[in-house]
């Protein structure tokens, strides 16, 4: 153990984690007792019996978000089961309250079933107002989200699928002006086909970028090949592209942009040199990009971005998730549809009013960023 | 709605709800962000994968207490569902903080089975240092007691099972001293053999007083009465009482002690008339009690208590949860066995030093009760 993990162990341990429940309502006689509990709270809770819906108004019901994962995916880390995921959504809850000021309750939910995940939440659902997946393994996520949401009458979002979506669009938004290409008219290929390639080919879809070739490591991903999943299958057969690629490097041929959300080092300056002039190319690997930096700065790459804060252009769902429920909570909006998803990218790639090839996307600390979102999403529920 | 409605449904909806989640470590820069969430949590994570009993250390989940309902018994309203429930639960979170700096967050449980509500709380326990249910329904709320504790490795309360008992028998210690009577000598009736019923007489026959005459609505509970479920007849059958009585009245008959969790009015002056001299009278129901004070008055009644604020004596559970679960969270203990409750009781009764008839039990905002309950248990954890 060396000094900064110590002093991070001490600044964990400090109030054992780093979120606590705080009141806001002192009782400290006999008045204050009858108006926070009985027997004042015995109207609220027959005008609820009545009318559940008020629960949201008179209630933290109507404020709480419940951050759940089980563990299965976590980070680079892979499944380290749901007490190993926790310190992750306990981190996120935090950057709500930090952030934006929304109220979250990190919980670790045990591996069971998608179904038994499903029941387990929706009995529980009434707690809540709202639903944030975090670190759950593909194919489980796709499902129990689907599932969740045609449950719900509360928001239900994946930060591996939605989260990262929205900032990858909105990267690319500005990517794409700082290469002068046309956003539809792009060529791109993402590589590593998960709970975030899915979202991400998703969204790029919903937008009108059409041009997807779609890589796993065992091949390409085509709406007929079976060793794929139907989710994976579902967004191939939405691509314009019919060429078969028999492998990565093949696919990289005059591509516009490619985007990684694989592994290290899986891509090569010759691989880069095949693609279109002034290409982009998101190698968002954790902690190890798909091209290492130095490999990059050797090849005819326009913008280069990563999921590290090491480097220019970091691509971080920190940048999605606090405005995204700041803003949805002061909504009536229950789906956080691909139009919203899209919006909402929107107004992040807005923030920057000149996008150069260092800075595509603003950093987690840029002034106005969870406003910038936060306002993206009364503005769509405004609109709809 | 009159005026103290109005004013009570304003305080409510203020900041929706009374509780809030709050930030323990503010993030306003990449350092903290490292420290608070990646790439520091994946330190933690990585430690607690392989020694997940290390999360009480370093995350919420090692003081955080799930505050759960399904809404099937509230108050004195019934079974008006979980979200009707919901503002109790959030009152009793909020005292725990206010009284007690407890962390706890109110959940609604949707009205399923035993086994879905049992499977549902394990499958999330991993978030939570104890459980506290609430206003569960008996039968049901016996099943789901026990399969909770044998299931999970957290403290288990039903407050209106171990709450109730503890502060009840806290009061009889005291009563028994007033009335100058013996307590493990005393004949008691409880009527009500619901939740609180079981787990008063349980905990009394614990404690050595075994003259337990039980009372239901249609008759005696007796330990071959199929009438009465397994849980009313195995306190029965502990009991020494043997005698049959075909209706309360007859019950009443050199009774020391009544103990009504059962209705208005079910007590009359000539019932009480029967009873030893020096009779102990705790009429419980909510809001109006087993008999009424002016009829009280007119007995010979020693000690008279009520679960209301109105009167001398309340029996009020906020006397027993708020410093038992400060209690709990400092030990190791994970279960609120009989011993336990009985030494919590003690510890209560002993903050009078001299108790009389008109205070045989502190007051909420008695200095010292959040204390005198944790230290008890504090101790009991030390002699165990």
């Amino acid at each position: 153990m060396d000094e900064q993990q110590k002093q991070i162990l001490a600044i964990h341990a400090k109030h054992q984690g780093v979120l606590e429940v705080a009141s806001q309502l002192p009782v400290t006689n006999k008045q204050q007792l009858g108006q926070a509990y009985t027997p004042g709270v015995a109207y609220i809770s027959k005008m609820l019996a009545k009318n559940p819906e008020l629960k949201e108004k008179y209630t933290l019901s109507g404020k709480l978000v419940a951050l759940v994962t089980d563990g299965t995916a976590v980070l680079g880390l892979g499944d380290i089961g749901p007490t190993g995921g926790l310190p992750v959504v306990e981190g996120k809850a935090l950057l709500y309250k930090d952030l934006a000021q929304v109220n979250a309750i990190p919980l670790a939910m045990a591996q069971v079933s998608v179904d038994e995940f499903v029941d387990t939440l929706a009995n529980i659902s009434g707690s809540f107002a709202g639903i944030h997946l975090e670190d759950i393994a593909a194919p489980r996520c796709f499902e129990i989200s689907e599932k969740l949401k045609q449950r719900l009458a509360i928001p239900v979002y994946h930060d591996d699928q939605e989260g990262t979506a929205i900032v990858v669009l909105a990267g690319l938004i500005n990517a794409a002006k700082v290469a002068n290409k046309t956003l539809t008219s792009l060529n791109v290929v993402i590589n590593g086909v998960g709970a975030a390639g899915v979202a991400i080919a998703r969204l790029l879809l919903a937008v009108g970028i059409k041009n997807l070739t779609l890589m796993e490591k065992v091949g390409q991903v085509r709406p007929d090949d079976v060793r794929f999943n139907k989710y994976q299958r579902a967004v191939a057969k939405q691509s314009s592209v019919t060429t078969h690629f028999a492998n990565l490097h093949e696919a990289m041929n005059a591509q516009d942009v490619f985007i990684g959300v694989s592994d290290a080092d899986v891509l090569s300056a010759d691989d880069v040199a095949q693609m279109n002039d002034d290409p982009i190319i998101f190698a968002l690997a954790n902690p190890k990009p798909e091209i290492a930096y130095d490999v990059v700065k050797t090849t005819k790459t326009k913008v280069f971005a990563t999921g590290s804060s090491q480097y220019p252009n970091q691509v971080n769902n920190i940048l999605a998730f606090p405005g995204l429920y700041q803003g949805l909570l002061k909504t009536d909006l229950k789906q956080i549809d691909l139009p919203l998803q899209a919006k909402v990218a929107a107004g992040l790639a807005d923030l920057l009013n000149q996008p150069t090839a260092e800075k595509i996307i603003p950093s987690v600390f840029d002034e106005g960023v969870v406003a910038a979102v936060s306002a993206a999403v009364l503005e769509y529920a405004k609109e709809k």
